[in-house]
């Protein structure tokens, strides 16, 4: 190949891989990788079993040393290569091609240097989209939940060194020290209870109740916290992607700001890509959509409307009945806003007008489809 | 029986099937179905027991043979026949009649064949009330819990990998293989701990508490994440079901739209049947009574009074002394809105007129019960 | 004793035992009596322990006839003991004091009939102040509560017979029948996991994860329908209590009736007894006080103040300086309103003339004390 | 040392240990004896390792006994020596050095007597921060969890008694008595399931599964509790916190005082040491800051310009287009007000000038920059 058409290449293949971060092909590595290195482990039917999972981890491995050269000369290419070597992503990059490798190198045994390759697992979290909002929640609740982590440690160690006083004459064998009755401590406490080290002494059970209760305090409280952050999370979240859309569409414009926010609480936005069904005739409707971008087809019985940007539909079967009256289907790539039948009778009695115009509009729609 | 007369029998057999989905009957169908099915996989004590364990099991699928094929007539009639039969809820019934049948034809042993009898019991889904509530709770979130999951299924391998590599040589008939190691932190991470499997290396035991406190964690988020979609789900529901019902009261009518809006926040519905005490003389009373439809029956001394659709009663115990002055049921099967005393007061707060329309009837019914 | 001072003594013990429904001394009894039982199974040291402690459970027994015989003459004498004896109550202490001789009687040994003493401890409920609260939002709850439970059910028994499927042929002494499955699958979604019936086939385990994940996921869905519920209802059940006590509070009469539901969501209800003290000098003060009822005694230096029903304190570390200038103590029963920091800043900012109110106030009692 | 040198060091301690409450030497003191401490329960390699272990816990014991007496001294100074001495905090740090020497005192072993150096955990308590807000929690809720324990405690014995009845003759070892029985509830009740102790009949594996069931309901309610307190007060703390820093910035002065409540849930608090990055340039903007205290340098190309107290950043990034376009740290240690990018939106809406002055201060920014 000759070198303009191999920049190309590689010029193509950043492009696939920086968009969603990840292709479906790094996925399918990934996820072969892993399996095989899993299987590894397992005494093989076969020696031929052996080569060929050894083969498979060879390939992969070398996608991603490819992958990882390709965005090394993209970013030196724009003049970011150390910037981008010392980054999180950079240096995962090269961990994931660099770990097999390396335990090779000093001497590891094939099958336990392919265990590395569990590393790879982690170029798939980028991809996650739900992870950025729960990372946030962590991070504002660090606090509270650091709080749990302490009381939880505090009971772990007064509770295993209670069991270890209590316990340690009667079964030396596994109570004879500290170390082992804080792994007591841990099973008992997250509830987990394998039952391979066990207080018999009454009062050893008496401090194992109290721990297990901690448990579920301890639990209780971490739950809460989290459930707290998230309900704060999701509600911000939501906002913020439909505010952008909403200044999208005309419907809105003549509302004031203070309506704006009011509003944008009640939508919530979804992306559909094209030739997706969004409304199937002779279905219950709940809900109505205004498109903030893509365009959408209406399947009315003899013609096909079109309707784009800034159009709504959905409203006739929330102010009659409640059926559909036609297929509706994506054309292309669409984001829209969808108003919940609720938060449409609340919208039609805080803002009159809008609800005039909706009305309008589906009597008009009504008439013409006659 | 003449054609006609069949014909009827299976209408009505359908009417009274399809209205709720499921009658009763087919419910203690299942219900033996199952239990017959349990009992047959255990050692009979009699060769008698074990033919009328049979009988019951082919009783059951007669019936369900008869309902599937009732269904079928009746949407081919309806001339829906195709659609009916590739729907999931047809695909389920031909499943639960075919299966069992299926499984005998391809040479499985009666007992291992009614195991599939186990499928009936899916045919319970579409009656249970509340199901549709948690499917869109789970839709809704999908996003959040399919991070939980990845997170879940990282700590799965790396954990499991962790300890394959620190317990192999001391175990090796435990945790011989990633497989085998993937089980001990399934278990371990839902906080299972069956102790089949345990570490027992200080490096092993560590990588456990992490998995441990990480399985915490997990649920966690889990439980936060449903918490939240589901407080705005019931929200969402409510409104919806009680929105319908205030348009029939015209106590409301005199309410613009948004303070209707306002009112339907409060507003619970509850359906009752007929004959249903609603009101227990001499009970404390917290909350009053709009009739959606239906019709009550007050029991006051000396006569019985039967108040409408759109009438209201209870609010005497609002306004003066706390206890119930008279026995309330229904006479036929109703709908009521519920007013909780707590937004009883809020709502004669903040539309005093309604309060004085309230207020005026209270002292009218009182002075003519004197 | 003559007849009408045992009849006082009677109506003495029955107003005691009323107004909390559990005097502290049937309390004591009922821990007594529960506490005998446990002890009574176990191998008496001696014959005499053995006697003490049957000696213990008919001294409870005769207490609780006694309270029994005597509600029942207390309910014929005001007309009412048919309706007492078959109401739940009544049932309840006729089955806590039948329980143990009616077993005795059909012939069941000391040991076994005096199990039935740990019905007793169902006495203890109605004097369980938040259980009301908890029982609404259960009753509320029920529709999704028992999605839930089908849900569960559903996958108790679709896991057991696929693990029954699995591991008969291997593990027939535990996976022999459904029912020996079921025990294991009930173990194992309540991820309690006791390790006594473990899958040992790879599918089986599959299962397993598979029932495991469930169990995870159904136990999410409670919890968060639960959290749900308890947080509508206490909001619920602090408005109702604040909101007799505000009328009590001439300080708010001024407001119209809107505001006073507002303000009402912002106080807190306490009850303290006697001689409690509510502040200390030199705290850091972040409430003030309302006195709905009795009242309370402030301690200036050189002279007590006594402040009666109405009155309000604590406002002058919110307004100036943070620290509590004086000790304050109830002179006997009293209930209060608490207004947080928060709120306080909040019904200032809303209620500019409630403002002014406590800032004369303040004003004038600081000159006052200077 | 000269006495008045040795009173210098002395207050010098104190104000050092006074100020966060816990030096970090502090902290690393009870984290080196603990360690040691559990150390010292392994047998040692060596006597040598064995003296080394003590030696490092005499030396902690003699860092803390330094610590109580400087604070007693101090306290006497100012003469509150009696107070502190009795007061929790005065307790405690007797309990921490007075614990192992009364040990050793009553004949305890060495290895004994230092398991009580466990207590030291005790002085981390006052230094976490989020303490205070989860005792406030848990006592705010004190009633509902109550009732839960109640509940916990009557599942538990009425499960026990029953599994004891049917247990008792098939497993007399395991569930001889009722205590024993107890034992297994709280293992089962707990989701724990050591599987020490399990019922085989059927009807002890029925009440088993009532109570595995009971348990994860009593847990759910526990959650629910815990995340509705913990909702409450998380709303609360934070307004609190804001509250004071936002009657600091003269931007919000112009604000009516329901202006200022209003504002004041919008922001949220953080403290900053110097040198800490704010703004990155580059980086995606979702959020502007208020400096209540502190100075913060904009690095601007050319230039270095510093913003004071009342001050405001960042809401370039909101305005106009979203990455940063210069990096941004503190001077000095800074308490900063953020506005999240949704509230920016509604402030922006809800109060117009405020926004206005947002905007002007912008575009001049802007119009310096080119």
């Amino acid at each position: 190949m000759s070198k303009p058409l191999l920049r190309l290449a590689l010029a193509q293949f950043v492009v696939a891989t920086a968009g969603r971060n990840m292709t479906k092909v790094a996925y399918v590595t990934v996820a072969a990788g892993v399996l095989a290195m899993v299987l590894l482990t397992i005494d093989p039917a076969s020696d031929m079993a052996y080569h060929w999972l050894v083969g498979v981890l060879w390939a992969c491995l070398a996608f991603f040393t490819f992958e990882w050269l390709v965005r090394i000369r993209h970013a030196m290419l724009s003049g970011r290569g150390l910037p981008y070597l010392v980054s999180g992503r950079g240096l995962l990059d090269a961990a994931c091609v660099l770990a097999v490798p390396a335990g090779l190198v000093v001497g590891a045994s094939q099958r336990t240097a392919w265990l590395l390759a569990v590393l790879w697992l982690i170029k798939v979290i980028p991809g996650v989209p739900g992870l950025r909002q729960l990372r946030r929640v962590l991070v504002l609740e660090t606090g509270p939940l650091f709080s749990v982590l302490v009381i939880f440690l505090m009971v772990l160690f007064l509770g295993s060194v209670a069991v270890y006083f209590f316990e340690r004459d009667v079964q030396p064998a596994t109570f004879g020290n500290v170390p082992a009755a804080l792994w007591w401590a841990v099973v008992t406490l997250t509830t987990t209870g394998y039952g391979d080290v066990v207080p018999i002494t009454l009062l050893g059970r008496m401090v194992a109740a109290v721990v297990m209760i901690s448990g579920l305090g301890v639990f209780g409280l971490w739950t809460g916290i989290l459930a707290t952050g998230f309900a704060a999370e999701t509600r911000r979240d939501n906002f913020l992607k439909t505010w952008e859309s909403v200044s999208n569409v005309p419907f809105f414009a003549t509302l004031g700001p203070s309506a704006i926010a009011d509003v944008t609480h009640m939508l919530r936005t979804i992306d559909l890509p094209a030739r997706a069904m969004i409304i199937r005739k002779g279905q219950v409707g709940d809900c109505m959509y205004f498109i903030a971008s893509g365009e959408v087809e209406v399947d009315l019985p003899g013609k096909k409307v079109r309707l784009g940007e800034g159009a709504f539909f959905g409203e006739m079967a929330l102010l009659g009945n409640n059926l559909r009256s036609a297929n509706i289907t994506t054309t292309k790539l669409s984001k829209l806003l969808v108003l919940d039948l609720v938060d449409f009778r609340l919208l039609m009695a805080r803002h009159p007008d809008l609800g005039q115009t909706i009305d309008a509009e589906a009597r008009r729609r009504e008439l013409e489809n006659k």
